[in-house]
C-alpha cells in the first residue's frame, strides 16, 4: 500500500514487472497490478545522444579529440548505440563522425539524418552502424518549417528507407512529433522513434500512446524525451511500460533548450526497478568521470541536485531520518550508493540534527560515550547550531573537547550514567 | 495521435482533464481519454516547503532575516500555504515560526510537528494555521526508528489530531510512507498526506494509489514527493490527475538528499496543462527572484537546465529548430517564455546553424540582405564555426564585415541576387 520505504529494497517494489513473480507480490498489496507483458523496463537499450542533441546544446562545442573522449567513454560505460551529429552538418562533423566510427568501439554508432536520399548516402558512406532519419509530420511543422504534404512526406521516407537498408545499415525512422509509422514499419525499419520535441507529454499519455504504437507495428520503438517540464525520465520510464525498446538520453540532459533524459537520472530510476539488468550491463562506476568530462567540455557545473552524482544526492540531515539510516539504510536510500562508486553522508552539525547522528560521529572519531553523555552533547551542538551555522571541523571540536572534559571530570564519576 | 507541437498550443493537448469538453476533443484523437472527473490538475494548491523541506537541504542554515525574506516573497509569489521547520526543532526555530505567523502573509502558515501532544501544543501555540503532523508507518520504520506498532501509532495519532482541533487549527495527518489514512479521515481532518520518503515511485504507481485513496478518504490529499529517480514532478502531476488536491515543493527543490519537486519545475509542468489557472493565481514574473534569493541563501547554482529560469530553457540552436521558431514559436516551445518574464533566444553563432536563423539576426542587426545573400554568409559562419566555438560578437562582426562588403560591392551589382 505504501510508496517508499515499506518494502524491502527495489526488489519487492510495486513496479509493474514482466517478471512473473509480480503477480504473487501484488496479492499482499491493497491494489491489483495489471500483470505487465509488454513492459521492457527490465530489457531496455540505450541511444546516447550527447554527441547528437547534446551538441545543439546552447554551450557546445565539441571538437574532435573531445567527441572521442566522449565516444569512448560511453561505449566503456556500456552504453547500446552513439548517435551522433549528422555528418551533413559541416565538413569537422563528417569528418568526426568518419574518425569515430574507424574507432572499433562496442558501441554502434549512429547518426542522425534529415530524410534525403543525399543525407543518407553522406551517413552510409561514414561507415556507421545505423542511420536515424528524421522529419516533421506535424500539422504545425507542415506548415512552418518544411512544407510538404503527408503522401510527398511517405513516398520520401520509403525512398530513403529502402536505401539505407540496400547499404546493409541500420534504420530508424523517426517523425519529429507523431508516430504515423505503419508504412515505414511494413518497409522492415529496424525501429520507429517517436519524440516529445517541445517536452510537453506527461507519462500516462505516453504509457497510452506507446502502447498503442506496440500493437500497430513489429519493430522496435526508440523514444525521445525533452525535459521542458521535468517529465523526461518518467516519461522513458512509462513508454518502456509500455512495450518501448530504446531510450534517447545524454549526459547531464545536455541538448536544445534544458535538454533529454539525462543518463545517469535515468539509470537511478531504472536501477530502482531493475537492479540486476542495470548492474550487469553498466559500469556505473564511471558515470561520474563521464558527467565530469562532458559538463568540463561544455562549461557548465553538475547541478547542485543531479540524482545520484550531485552533492548531497545521499546527505542525510534531519535528525529522524539520520538515524533510520544509521541503523538501515534502505530506509531513507532507494538507490545504493556504492552500486555507483558514490558514498552516503550523515550530516550531523546542524540545528535539525539528533542524538543518534551524533552518537555515530562519536563512534566515527573513536570516541566512547554513554548514551547520556551523547544526548547531552547532542543539546549543546544543537544550540550552537541555532545561532550560526557549523562546519563539520567545528562540530568535531565541539564534540573532542566535550570528551576530554568527560575524561577529566571521570575521575570523579560526575558524568556517569 | 500525437506528442507535442502537434497541437496547436496547450490548450488542445490531450492532457486528461476535469473540462467537459475534453470528451469530445478525444474524438479526433486515435486513442480514447477516459474521462477524468478526479483530475485536480486545474485547480490544485501548493504547500511551499523550501522553509521545512528545504531546511534539510545540506547547504541550508536560514537566519531569521532570510526565513521572513523567502516567507513574504513565496506569500506575494501566492502560494497557499507555506509550512515551516517544526518550533520543536530549537529554541531559533520556534522563535522564526512566531515571527513569520504574525507577519500577516496572504498564505496560511503550517508547521511541521512529530505526532506528540507536546508538539502540536507547541506548534499551535506559535499561532500556525495549520499543523502538518507526521508519524513513519512502514514496518521498516517501526523496526528501526521509532519502534511504535500500528494499534498505538493510530491512538497516538488520534488524540494528537483532535486536540489541534480544539484548538480551532487546521490539521493534516501524515503517515510518511503509507497512507493508513480512513482513521484520521473520520476524526476530520482537513488533509491526509502521503509521501514518497525515498524517491522512487513512479507515475503509474502513483495514479493507482492516489486514485485508490481518492475513493476512501473525504477530505483533501497532500503529496510529497521526493526526487531522487527524477520522477517528482511527474509524480505530483499523477497524483493530481487521481484526486490529490495539494503538492509540496521547495524552491529548485531543496531538501533531504536531492530534494522534492521544484516549484518552478512543477508550475513549468502545470501552465502547460491548466495555463489560465496558473496565470491567474501566480505571479510567475517574480519566480526567477524567489530562486535567486534561495539560492543565494544556500549558497548553490541554479542548475544549467533548470526548467524556466535555466540560462538554457529557451534557447534555440539547431538549424531546423530555429527555422520553425522564428516562423512560430509554439513549434518547438510549450511554454511561453514572457508568461515568467523570460525571453527567447535564438542561438545563431554555430556550426548547426541554418540561414533563417542568421537572416534573423541580420534583421536584428537592423541590416538588410536578399536571401541568397544570407545563405552565403551562413556558409562562411558556418565554416568559421567548424573551426573553433564563435562568440554572439564574433559572429556578428562577420555579419557586419559581410554586409558592409556587400555595400561597398553593391555599386557594380556583383552581389546582386
Amino acid at each position: 500500500m505504501s510508496i517508499g520505504a515499506a518494502t524491502n529494497g527495489a526488489a519487492g517494489l510495486p513496479v509493474p514487472s514482466h517478471n512473473t513473480q509480480a503477480a504473487a507480490t501484488a496479492t499482499t498489496s491493497p491494489y491489483q497490478h495489471i500483470a505487465d507483458f509488454i513492459s521492457n523496463v527490465g530489457k531496455f537499450k540505450i541511444i546516447e545522444s550527447t554527441l547528437r542533441e547534446g551538441e545543439q546544446f546552447a554551450n557546445a562545442f565539441f571538437d574532435t579529440e573531445t567527441k572521442i573522449k566522449i565516444a569512448t567513454a560511453l561505449s566503456e560505460f556500456g552504453v547500446d548505440y552513439i548517435e551522433l551529429t549528422s555528418p551533413c552538418a559541416s565538413p569537422a562533423s563528417r569528418a568526426d563522425c568518419e574518425a569515430i566510427c574507424k574507432l572499433g568501439l562496442k558501441a554502434k554508432i549512429l547518426t542522425h539524418t534529415r530524410c534525403t536520399l543525399e543525407d543518407a548516402k553522406t551517413a552510409c558512406d561514414c561507415g556507421v552502424d545505423g542511420v536515424d532519419v528524421v522529419i516533421g509530420t506535424s500539422s504545425f511543422l507542415r506548415e512552418h518549417s518544411h512544407g510538404k504534404d503527408m503522401a510527398a512526406i511517405t513516398k520520401q521516407a520509403l525512398e530513403v528507407v529502402n536505401y539505407i537498408k540496400s547499404r546493409g545499415v541500420e534504420v530508424r525512422f523517426s517523425s519529429e512529433d507523431s508516430f504515423r509509422s505503419k508504412a515505414v514499419d511494413n518497409a522492415g525499419v529496424h525501429r520507429v522513434g517517436i519524440a516529445d520535441t517541445v517536452g510537453c507529454a506527461s507519462p500516462r499519455q505516453v504509457y497510452d500512446l506507446v502502447r498503442t504504437l506496440r500493437g500497430v507495428v513489429k519493430c522496435d520503438i526508440e523514444c525521445h524525451f525533452h525535459d521542458d517540464t521535468s517529465c523526461a525520465v518518467a516519461n522513458a520510464y512509462s513508454a518502456l511500460e509500455a512495450g518501448a525498446t530504446h531510450i534517447d538520453t545524454s549526459v547531464l540532459g545536455i541538448g536544445e533548450r534544458n535538454g533529454i533524459a539525462p543518463l545517469g537520472a535515468f539509470l537511478a530510476r531504472m536501477i530502482v526497478a531493475a537492479p540486476e539488468y542495470v548492474k550487469r550491463k553498466y559500469d556505473l562506476h564511471r558515470l561520474k568521470d563521464i558527467e565530469n568530462i562532458v559538463a568540463e567540455a561544455v562549461h557548465i557545473n553538475v547541478p547542485f541536485n543531479n540524482p545520484v552524482t550531485g552533492f548531497c544526492a545521499f546527505t542525510h540531515k534531519a535528525g529522524i531520518h539520520s538515524k533510520a539510516i544509521l541503523n538501515s539504510p534502505s530506509t531513507y536510500e532507494i538507490i545504493n550508493p556504492e552500486d555507483f562508486g558514490m558514498s552516503r553522508y550523515v550530516h550531523f552539525a546542524h540545528r535539525l540534527t539528533g542524538w543518534n547522528s551524533i552518537k555515530s560521529r562519536v563512534e566515527q572519531l573513536g570516541l566512547h560515550m554513554t548514551d547520556a553523555q551523547v544526548k547531552l552533547l547532542t543539546t549543546k551542538i544543537k544550540a550552537m547550531a541555532d545561532v550560526r551555522p557549523l562546519a563539520i571541523d567545528d562540530a568535531d571540536s565541539i564534540i573532542r573537547a566535550f570528551h576530554l572534559d568527560l575524561q577529566e571530570r571521570d575521575t570523579t564519576k560526575i558524568w556517569e550514567n
